[in-house]
């Protein structure tokens, strides 16, 4: 993708979109506050609210073409929404990248409701009429739930609700919602039956599972360079270099551009390998040597993909974003860099956490960084209750899903976060994957309640105390403390200057000391931002 | 209802809410044809665009707000959203009632997505960590299913896309959504068991089912005035006045409010009588007096509930929709009043189906006949098939079931069906209720293909014959063979008249012949329409 880059220098003639012209025009609402009934007064210009090509209001048009029903290729440009403004100028208006569109809607785009219906029916028709059931009744039942969950699928592929992204279709978008409510579902069952059931209840998905786990020895020889071992002495680093080292760079290039900051990635790597010290008396594949923990780990793997994906999402946050139908196109290169592009985000939102902002942002923050941290954990503790091999492609898949609809919960949590008025819906998906996660830890509770309550040994208790103090005296200092000292001073500053003035004037005689008051309160709101 | 009708005469000061002053005020889109890029001119005064109170440009704001979050008390105006105008003013235009909203938003109405999130864990903890898991796997596994479906259910009542009706709240109609698939997800996967597995599966949900029905003696005495039986003559109406009178009366009661068309409602229920007479040969409990079903169903109990349908329905379409928050309300009265509204539409579209305007909408309303037949039938063989008694309360369920989705499906479709534009989406409630049917039908004819495929009588067949040479014939007439007459007919006329026309400029000398042309093609498209 990064390759892809050059199209911000122009690559397509630049006389074919003019940047100043926006594609998708909007104007604003006029607003009316609640309870007063607004007089018949002639709407405001639009040119009083400043226009047109700004990007919060080509977000406005985008989110509202998403939500909207597609057009004919003939048909003019997509419903835009006139979303009302947020009270001031947010700071989603500076990290939302603009957007062009020609409105070109092809048949791929469109929605096919009564051609999915029809197929559905028909499908439907011929299984069950034409073909004879068969008289195995285990297999029928576990035919008739495949079946509904493909119906299920068919019917949410067609009909839900878009989330915030688009590209390279919001039907995938769609499938994996879909995906996340059946597993939300599967999870729950799980979570009822007894831990016996529930394991050999996997043997229906694959008949080889349902069996214990067998002992695997992880500690071993941490040496860097083995003198013991003539012929390889780093045979210890190549015995490392399995499959996990790409997986863990992937795994991390992917997290990054779902989470768009480095800091926070950051602070996840390392806490994750904190926890790993801290957990490997409970799970013995989290006991790792120390090299491996932090420098292969969190440098390398970790630290290489976090970095790729920061370069990728600059090159994202500065790209151009402007659709034109592959019809309107001339040239065949332009063709294929459209369809290629058709697989590169609608547009692009910069995510700004910044934490120490607010206590709000502070514990939200907090929150996401919890959540993560114990999503990634339970892939490890629902392995170990459930008795699946590594290997498992069940294992894999969970992965694949948790890529697939990471980055729109964390977008919609961002959007949620974001959002000046508090009382928005968090997004469909966040609160999905906030509900399997939370289910996920429920069954590692239920089925090994023994592993997940063995004691912390006393020195990583002692650990785990000193930081969640630190980090509770920073959050006193940052959001109470800090307030008052800083309110403090500046009354006292205030006093003292109103002082010094009071005797020039009186010394002096020309009283501009409201002027001076006035900047210094303008100081102090500056200071607390 | 209807006695609220007083409503209309302003039983609130009039002075509260000048009609001309709409709170919800729009501004129209600039329109920009696809694949034109439009340049940065300065959009269009609204003044232009005549509008404001215009009822379509509340219709949008409707849906908009509809659609959009929900915002606090304090917060201005619901979200506006601004749909592009369709091609010229559609027939939606003067169907849709104005509505004014102050958009008052209290916690009722708001959405509680981490409240919901928040409580449906901790109801989990509690169920599976504190409560002991019982050792019955079939208990576990039943409860597993319900907890599944309520999940689901919290998940679907907290974000499932809005339909079209938004009173008493949307949550309301998002839970009959969810609704609908559980239901369609069940009927799937019966659809896929043995008939044996399929009947004795119901045992699951009602240990007194699985059984086969008792033979019923249906027929009977059919004389009115009865002389054999001295104490009461008219002994045979009594016995027939049973709880389905008021069940048939309330039924076609709300069937007219979800059709909104006197034409459709009495085509629809004395077209059921003649399926009940076609069909007696099959299921018995069709087999009624003539008396019953023409006289009893369609002229007492169907007429009168369509009767009152339709009285509801003109109320419903003059009465005025206002809607202020309950504490901007100052008289206690009026509060009142503002709670019994809620449980009235927001705002009201009345249905012109308009079957003989073009071959699409004939061909549509003759699908919506089909259908709405077909789930009437499905409620009778459906019974048969699965041996339920017809006294269940899983009959009754699946009637309350309908009653509640079917008015949301029906808009839907004419929505659908009313759009200028093609590519619009079906509505997800049509779709489910579409799909639900056939999968139902396809239950029918899988578990009792015998019955079904008991030929017709002769005279019956050739009714049906008939009936259908009759309904294609009109459609071949009106739609093909009118036009090509009416078209030759203005022709001849239109070339007999230029010809008088010559002669008289032959001998006058004065042109306008062109001005008369002009005229005779206005007739022709007017006889067109």
């Amino acid at each position: 993708m990064p390759s892809s880059g050059r199209h911000d220098n122009g690559s397509l003639p630049p006389s074919s979109i003019p940047p100043s012209l926006p594609a998708v025009r909007l104007r604003a609402a006029p607003r009316t506050s609640a309870g007063a009934r607004p007089a018949l007064s002639p709407p405001l210009p639009s040119a009083e609210r400043g226009l047109g090509a700004h990007p919060w209001r080509a977000r406005a048009a985008v989110a509202a073409m998403r939500r909207g029903e597609r057009r004919g290729p003939g048909g003019a440009l997509g419903k835009a929404a006139l979303e009302e403004q947020p009270d001031g100028p947010g700071p989603r208006r500076s990290t939302e990248s603009e957007v062009y569109d020609d409105g070109t809607n092809t048949f791929f785009w469109r929605a096919h409701t009564l051609t999915v219906l029809f197929i559905l029916t028909c499908a439907l028709g011929y299984v069950t009429l034409l073909e004879e059931t068969p008289q195995d009744t285990a297999y029928n039942t576990k035919r008739g739930i495949v079946a509904s969950i493909l119906v299920f699928l068919c019917f949410g592929v067609t009909q839900a609700k878009d989330g915030p992204f688009s590209r390279p279709h919001p039907a995938y978008w769609r499938f994996w919602l879909c995906v996340s409510v059946v597993y939300e579902l599967f999870l729950i069952f799980i979570l009822f039956q007894t831990v016996q059931d529930g394991r050999q209840f996997m043997k229906y998905i694959d008949p080889n599972l349902g069996v214990p786990l067998p002992e695997r020895d992880y500690g071993g020889n941490c040496l860097i360079y083995d003198p013991g071992n003539e012929t390889d002495p780093f045979h210890n680093i190549w015995d490392k270099l399995d499959g996990f080292v790409p997986a863990h760079f992937f795994g991390w290039y992917l997290k990054t551009l779902m989470i768009r900051d480095w800091w926070m990635c950051m602070i996840i790597s390392v806490m994750f390998e904190f926890l790993e010290y801290s957990l490997e008396h409970q799970l013995p594949n989290f006991s790792e040597c120390w090299w491996d923990h932090w420098i292969m780990d969190v440098i390398l793997c970790n630290g290489l993909g976090i970095y790729c994906g920061m370069k990728t999402l600059s090159w994202l946050s500065l790209k151009t974003y402007k659709w034109q139908g592959l019809w309107n196109i001339p040239t065949y290169k332009g063709k294929m860099k459209r369809i290629v592009f058709q697989f590169t985000p609608y547009s692009w939102v910069k995510f700004e956490w910044k934490p120490a902002s607010s206590l709000r942002r502070w514990l939200a923050v907090c929150g996401i960084i919890f959540v993560f941290l114990l999503a990634e954990l339970n892939t490890f503790y629902l392995k170990f209750v459930l008795w699946m091999p590594p290997e498992h492609y069940l294992v894999l898949l969970r992965l694949v899903f948790f890529v697939n609809v990471g980055g729109v919960a964390m977008r919609e949590i961002y959007d949620f976060m974001d959002d000046p008025k508090f009382h928005k819906k968090l997004g469909q998906q966040a609160w999905l994957v906030a509900a399997i996660t939370a289910t996920e830890f429920l069954i590692v509770v239920k089925y090994d309640p023994y592993t997940l309550t063995l004691s912390l040994p006393f020195y990583i208790t002692q650990c785990w105390i000193l930081g969640i103090i630190l980090v509770l005296t920073w959050t006193a200092w940052r959001f109470f403390i800090r307030d008052i000292t800083l309110r403090y001073k500046e009354i006292r500053r205030q006093k003292q200057e109103h002082k010094y003035e009071k005797d020039k004037c009186l010394s002096n005689g020309d009283g501009h000391s409201s002027i001076l008051d006035e900047q210094n309160g303008n100081k102090l709101r500056e200071r607390k931002l």
